[in-house]
């Protein structure tokens, strides 16, 4: 089939060449000229014939916003747009009433794969309605991985962003899990070799996983991981995970320790607990340290 | 080679299976005659030729200690003791000493691998001089995975154990983390299918691992767990995990929390939230619910 | 001063009794004619002269709306507005707005004190311009404590409200933090009267505080919270003020956990438990409990 | 009575000045020549008349344990020695058994007070026998706040300092959630003068309370806390409340929360975090930020 593709970033680049490698057409737009295969936007809707598919790749927010309004306003009815990108779930609704109104088709696609997704295929959540999912299915398929998984129908707009970030919350809290792990090992003085631990961990064991693999490719760069600092960013995912945990009064202890655990690293010092050191020292006349 | 196998358990009869598998001798001896080998510990130690390996797969505590207690007075100098059982690590130092002071080797070994290891083989990891390591090697080889990973020379004696409990509290925050998102998927409306979201997620996702694996099998017995109590027992390690943080000042706040969640389950009610309803009753008047 | 008040529940009803102690007329209206002092909102603002002053005291959320809505049609250019309930902070920019257009002032209101207000006074933390603020001013001083604390003009429009939100998270970890020690102290067998305990805190010790002397008043009716359940119900505050920390990425951690052992105190079963347990039924065969 | 007091520092010094106002005897004795009023802790002893009192008040470990083990040879039956250090509670039964041994009583008393106590009184938190107990109530009463509260026989040996304990580890909770209340307000813009808001938390809230007058008494000092670094110490006491709470299998989510905040900020950087950033590298390629 023949596809747009709005956005040809890191992610959107690989996923060009792997649909490409499906046997179907890609026409992609970056506001980069040097990767982008046409000029504007409105080049790549008229290269397309109709019913037209545009898959939009760019970052969530704004960027994805006024794109979904100049496909509104380029499109035809009949024609479908796909939010490949990291939505908010609750935008999709909004965006997909836009189109509606005009006639045109909306589903939205949580993608996950990274820098891996050329070569292993990219793990798909999508939501919509079952026409709409079904004029993109042959691009889903080239995307996903081999194999019978990777990729779900997993509801009515906005189901496949809402599950994307679920994944993400999931993620958070895998990570920190095999964080902690790892300080602790280093810290204690019982094991010898923390990365031989990790590396035997692999096989056989109930927590091994991609991420273990991960782990021990990045100890197989940097034994202590001493070339890095502390600072783990985060994305709106793991936000929007706990967001939508408080509005559904669910308890999300472990997630949302890792989100904290990320923001904790992400400040030079630490107000909250600075007021415990000035707590402390006026009641117990504790010693502080100053500032630096 | 020839091993002594004390404890035919759940674990260690399969244990004991793979290991003849392997083709070597085991003799187990059990408390129950229908399982074991010979008719007492005594029998089993003079059927082993010297130097003996002897490997104790009983429950850790009294249990473990009885047994080494035992073997101490059979066995003689040069033979060696295995613990594959969940010993706290700082055990195996005091039991290493013991039996040292007889001439007797000691080396301890965390096991993972549940009621799958008899086909996959067991993750293991163990501590202790390399003489003795090497005396226990060609059973090692037997049991662990096939492949590259599943077994490590953690460290000196209790680096076995450490690195085990450590494993074991990097799965519960694991198990917490799909666990999570799990509850959150089916509180929320968004997602119509949670089950084939979580099927999906079983390859090219960063989170694609063994335990979801194992979910997805869980989830396809019963969908939405009606079946079950929302109950979860916690064994030593998880606990000793967090008590090791502590001493090391490392922090851990998804193992904890997974740790805590399980403590909450395990209650009937729960003697804090009375505190919070007595409170918020004292001071704005709330109702509160009565004991049933 | 002249003051109309819309709501008259458990708190209305006893600030409206404050003012007037105050010295201040109060004019109130409520749904309910038996405690309502007029008919009809159109009543209470003819009865009040300009420039008038209407404190709303009624749920947040829809009421609130609705009866700001009301208020801004029958209330003149020059009125002024107060929203002393428990409206969401970002919600006061809103109402501000909307009355403005008509030329009509708005200051938010967070009020704390609960059934103990009467007699102690409202603790009060306001936000709004400083010539709304001394329209109100009067009203503020009757219902505020003696002293010198107490109120607090903490900034514009939606600092009022704000400032009480955080009030309220931090309340959250507080009673969490004295629920999580007299836990303790019951489970534990080390102390014999856990009640005197907590009663000889209540002066020379680093945690003595309002909230203290209530657990004690509670543990003087019920030794032992026997006859509570131990569920404790949420507000939107404590919601809120997680959804604030995200959205500026601070760490929340104990305020945090607070709620989350709410939600769970508020569920029947955990289904994130459930998944725990069978998890753990799958990888090693644990026994789980069947749902009741 | 008369009292000796082996221990002169910041909390000793001013307990002998507070016990002297009460119009008792006490012969302190600390290895600091300059606020000793004996030469050592023989001289200590022999200068009381039997049956004698002696209060250790020296750090926690082993110069409690030398502190004690002295006395047992310096002491006579019938004699008693006071533990008003920060022992653990655990350790209590020993010291109270080897002295025992000799016909020495025991009792251990959690104190609470810091800098304040001299003008203010120390809540006591003791534990032991009740004719031990009472060989020491005049000191007790001297000690403690005026008023009804701040003393209390917790239970049988132990139970003092286990009260206390779990004082701190409330303490910590308290202090937690004022410092994450603090912070909120600080990065929100919502506030205008965060110390104002707390100065009229001070009275009519539901969280007034001592440690509050004492933050604002810290931002009185220094508005922003700018003078100080995020690093809070920690002592024994919570790290023995959360191992506590593990052992009897308590949910404290809070506290421990509050620990490991502390963990955190005494870490130069987080390896943990390291982790976590490393894997995102793995996976997505994300940038990370090099060792300075």
């Amino acid at each position: 089939m023949e596809l747009g593709l709005v956005g040809l970033g890191k992610m959107g680049g690989n996923m060009r060449e792997r649909i490409r490698r499906g046997g179907h057409t890609v026409i992609g737009y970056d506001r980069n000229p040097e990767v982008s295969d046409v000029a504007s936007l409105e080049e790549l809707v008229g290269r397309l014939s109709g019913p037209r598919v545009v898959w939009v790749m760019v970052p969530a927010g704004e960027a994805t916003q006024q794109t979904i309004d100049e496909l509104g306003e380029l499109l035809s009815p009949g024609d479908l747009v796909v939010d490949g990108g990291n939505s908010r779930w609750n935008e999709d609704e909004k965006h997909a009433g836009e189109l509606a109104s005009k006639g045109i088709g909306f589903v939205d696609c949580g993608v996950s794969g990274g820098v891996w997704g050329l070569e292993n295929g990219y793990a798909l959540m999508y939501g919509g309605d079952t026409e709409h999912v079904a004029m993109v299915q042959p691009v889903f398929d080239a995307l996903k991985p081999e194999g019978t998984f990777g990729a779900v129908h997993a509801g009515k707009v906005g189901a496949g962003h809402f599950a994307k970030m679920v994944h993400n919350g999931v993620e958070y809290a895998m990570m920190q899990a095999f964080a902690e792990g790892w300080e602790l090992l280093e810290a204690a003085d019982a094991v010898t070799d923390v990365r031989e631990v990790f590396r035997s961990w692999q096989e056989g064991t109930v927590i091994r996983s991609w991420l273990l693999d991960l782990a021990v490719k990045a100890l197989d760069d940097d034994e202590h991981l001493d070339k890095l600092r502390g600072i783990a960013k985060d994305s709106g995912e793991g936000r929007w995970t706990v967001e939508a945990a408080i509005d559904n009064g669910v308890p999300l202890p472990a997630i949302t320790a890792s989100l904290f655990a990320r923001f904790s690293s992400q400040q030079e010092d630490s107000p909250q607990m600075k007021m415990i050191a000035a707590l402390r020292n006026q009641f117990g006349g504790h010693a502080v340290e100053g500032a630096k």
